[in-house]
């Protein structure tokens, strides 16, 4: 059975993961028969009110709000090896741009969470497979800018953030909600889900390939290792 | 296009909404075609840690959490009529117990909150089909308690819940996670879900189920007016 990471970021769109993208990636990961282990860091974030859509004041923290989408069975990032695993998916919202690396604030100068970049860089290493869903494709690109690494990427059709991902020295490709960008040398499967996606079965269809995608990546790898 | 009400009572299985129950309601219905209506009533609850298990001493607010899962678009209950909708479905999650009715303190001797039992009884009233997940069909028993109305329901296989459900007057009947309970009288329709689900797509497989059955009995009843 392979083993999948997921890494959330806080628990729905407006501060946290996209709880559509992070439930249908559990969903697809187990009925094609993956094991998945869910992460986050644990550090806090500002609260946002996802009614009124404005900041409440309030602190929360990233791994105890993630907790609620793993039904309390999740573990701290910095705890996960890249060995452990087979595979490692990223879904978005916009705990992914703010609290997993700051490129909501900072664009193309975002810095990604240390824990964060030390995993995704260790599955890279590795050549294991990463599925970044929605914004997580920018949060891919800060981490490997500077690097020789230049990852292929979509997040849909927005250009100016896909002109941000090309400015971290990522290179990008439009899709559709429907559709993956493969990156096969590099192993890392991306999908705009709601990036473009206005509602959950389009977003729904896009996280499904990716899912197949990657579990097909890395039954190779694993094959190969064998 | 069908228009139906889902009915949340937080975000998280242990202080409200089970996140995956109430995502994968969402997802067959916009797969089949429905337009969804999320609501919930504008009521405090007691913060519950998903990480810990514990209660924080936080008080949160059932509509302003819920919108975490609704991506923001969610009406409070008190405004939502039968009359505007084909069909109404209620997640499960601790937050069905508590804050929809009080069934997880008070067993047979639970009351449902006011406006989820004047709009349940409205749907029944104009024979629209109502369906309920996992411990919801506790929350239907509370609200026709009483009342001439006997549910047919399953919450799976719990012999003490179920118990508590005939105290109530509704009729159970065990399934499987995999299955649904159809009471073709009053049009409602159950399924265990995370009362007996280990995986997601245990429970998905049911809530499909549910949800096709819903929309069916939905679509005879729309045809029957037409």
């Amino acid at each position: 059975m392979l083993k999948v990471g997921v890494v959330l970021s806080g628990c729905g769109v407006m501060d946290g993961s996209e709880i559509h993208e992070a439930v249908l990636t559990l969903y697809f990961l187990d009925k094609q028969g993956a094991e998945v282990v869910f992460m986050a860091p644990d550090l806090s974030f500002k609260a946002v009110d996802h009614l009124s859509g404005r900041e409440t004041g309030e602190m929360r923290n990233v791994l105890v709000e993630s907790a609620r989408i793993a039904r309390g069975k999740i573990r701290d990032i910095k705890e996960v090896k890249a060995a452990e695993l087979d595979a490692l998916i990223l879904p978005g919202g916009f705990g992914a741009a703010k609290n997993l690396c700051d490129f909501a604030s900072k664009g193309a100068g975002a810095a990604p969470h240390p824990e964060v970049a030390r995993l995704v860089k260790e599955m890279h290493q590795f050549k294991k497979p990463i599925g970044a869903v929605c914004i997580s494709p920018a949060l891919i690109a800060s981490i490997f800018k500077g690097t020789s690494i230049t990852p292929l990427l979509t997040i849909g059709t927005d250009s100016s953030t896909a002109e941000a991902l090309e400015k971290m020295n990522a290179r990008h490709e439009p899709h559709s909600v429907h559709e993956i960008s493969v990156d096969r040398e590099n192993k890392i499967v991306s999908t705009p889900a709601y990036m473009l996606g206005q509602r959950i079965s389009e977003v729904g269809s896009g996280i499904e390939k990716l899912v197949s995608e990657v579990l097909s990546l890395a039954r190779e790898k694993a094959g190969a290792v064998r």
